[in-house]
């Protein structure tokens, strides 16, 4: 159950010192030519290792992945660039790749510079750790305030997809920065991953609210080396595509769950509305309000803040249709408006995870969304990370 | 200093029983003709109220205003309408007024019928209180959770600016409605009380972040009803202009300070953007980030949420434009990130107020908000209040 599932793959990881005592290296590679894809965060603001991703990935298809925790590598200007094409470069020596089949994430504090007196030194040792049985070091050595691991993998007719994920549903010490790497025997060609990927991430990664906030490292990596002898039909590529999206909402769904100070998982699902797009918006305002997180946390039905969000959905310059006489709202199966009206009932809402459905009346338009509550600890632990 | 500072204005606020305990029925009113504006909340669903001051404004110039607490009269179909038509008709007629010259505002929990047996003798009662005393006993029976009534005032030569607000900076018990009613005995004719509200609104009750929550019921009112002597001329013009600007900053700021939870009040000032629209959303988007605001509360100069922030403003379907190698930004005047490089500063945060400056070093667009902390006790308000 992790990154090295699929065949072919190997991974590490091990403290390199950039980090006071935890792991904080890993390497994920794929032992036979792949191809891959990279959806990076679309922040302005771009963490110096996303901006020679960008160009290594126009250049090469990527082979292995180096992620290190603990520094970002974000706003650290022209120094920044320079440190994350060494770290690509060097192991690129040490994996015999060129330095453009390499992809490098960071994640932790902004603004500081990589200790690459300490990262250099420690690729080599994460080189020398690689294994098919690193996955789960790997996936310990990219968390940051994870309490625990994020793995997942689908497997498919003679083929495997597995992958691992670091991110702290609402919270992170610094930006919250979600990323994934996820690998495939399933045979792929040259610009197919990304095909693949997108509509996968889409309705995973880009559908869990944290809080709301977009980190300027987030990054999800497909691999797909071809290891498996699998042939390729559309009923093989409808498997994979599924296969794909499983791990990808098994590993958005242990981010949520893993956010510290998350007492209640909910599921936000607007139908009805006037298409997808505004759906999605709709859905995506009310996850991520802070009335209704903290109403979550509460355990307090207040569905009069989930009409309020829908109402004020950012589309388009202006906010997503919704026509207030049309709406039925329900909580855990149990109808509060009903078409308009209030029917005075009062759902239950005690449990752990909460069903919130909204049906808009207007059209066939759906999205959902996954997303937590507001509790006492994300102002705690986000108040308190440096101090 | 109340809504009753302006000369030929009346106030009362009375206890009709819409509340346990607490006054919950205020009326203002000119006691000569007036002219009027409203700038009343785009959340797609409505509070009935406000589709009926809708079309109130289309038919008259507004003469007298009734706010009820207690009861939002969101979310209650059709017989919320009617309550709220009911309610200006009974006050027009107390008041010997066209019910069309008559708007009503409500705030307190949606969902919930308006308790018209309660409602209709109280407005009687609130008639007779009336009186160029009673603006401070009307600012205190809008309050919700305030911990106190929000009033201000601003003159010029020969004429006056009064105002009285409710809002609830972070918090609300239901949906943190903002109202305000701002008076002046400045003449203004028809079609012109808007032209004068739209910009002061904007930079004040427009730019100020509570927690991103729009309410369903949002107004600021502004009666004009000329019973100063004051002559037109370009200059008094830009004088009234500023003393409304000043009465709405005012409360904007009362707002903001008198949100439960808030220990920080926080300027977001943005400069050199593409454009005041984008400066306006970059700021709006720091502002309102979970991450910026928690570390506002932990007194820690997180710099690097604000970059975050920054580079994922929304704006036309993308994000608003930042070059982080442009971007210099300073807290309380130090500067921690000069074009892009960060200079190891560690700014004093320690106090009850917090200036940021973001200088995005691209064009002469400008913005400000004004913010606060997210706390713990945000979360407990929010969490606790139907419970």
């Amino acid at each position: 159950v992790s990154v090295t599932a699929a065949k072919g793959f190997v991974a590490g990881g091990v403290h390199a010192g950039i980090r006071h005592s935890k792991p904080d290296l890993a390497i994920v590679r794929s032992e036979q030519p792949a191809v891959g894809a990279a959806m990076l965060s679309r922040n302005r603001v771009q963490a110096a290792c996303l901006q020679v991703n960008r160009e290594h990935l126009s250049l090469a298809e990527p082979q292995a992945v180096v992620i290190n925790s603990g520094v970002a590598n974000s706003a650290t200007g022209e120094r920044g660039k320079l440190d994350a094409i060494a770290t690509a470069a060097e192991a690129g020596r040490l994996l015999d790749l060129d330095a453009e089949e390499v992809l490098v994430l960071s994640t932790g504090v902004i603004g500081v510079p990589l200790p690459m007196g300490k990262l250099l030194p420690g690729l080599r040792v994460a080189t020398q750790a690689l294994s098919p049985d690193g996955g789960t070091a790997a996936a310990e050595a990219i968390m940051t305030t994870d309490t625990k691991p994020k793995q997942a993998v689908a497997a498919g007719a003679g083929f495997t997809v597995g992958g691992m994920a670091k991110g702290s549903g609402m919270i992170h010490p610094n930006l919250a920065t979600m990323l994934a790497i996820v690998t495939t025997d399933y045979p792929l060609e040259p610009g197919e991953a990304i095909e693949f990927l997108r509509p996968a991430v889409d309705e995973s990664f880009n559908s869990i609210s944290v809080d709301g906030d977009c980190s300027t490292n987030d990054a999800v990596i497909l691999l797909a080396n071809s290891a498996s002898a699998v042939e390729r039909t559309p009923a093989a590529d409808l498997a994979f595509a599924a296969c794909l999206r499983k791990v990808c909402a098994d590993l958005a769904e242990q981010i949520v769950a893993d956010g510290e100070g998350v007492t209640v998982l909910a599921e936000i699902a607007v139908t009805g509305a006037a298409d997808d797009r505004q759906a999605k918006a709709i859905a995506q305002r009310i996850a991520t309000s802070a009335l209704v997180k903290t109403a979550l946390f509460g355990r307090d039905a207040n569905w009069g803040r989930v009409l309020m969000a829908a109402g004020s959905a950012p589309f388009n310059g202006g906010y997503a249709e919704v026509d207030i006489d049309r709406v039925t709202l329900s909580y855990n199966g149990s109808v509060v408006l009903e078409r308009g009206a209030p029917l005075g009932v009062e759902p239950d809402v005690s449990g752990a995870t909460c069903a919130i459905e909204l049906d808009l009346g207007l059209g066939s338009g759906a999205a959902s969304y996954l997303t937590s509550d507001l509790s006492y600890d994300y102002v705690r632990i986000n108040a308190d990370y440096r101090t």
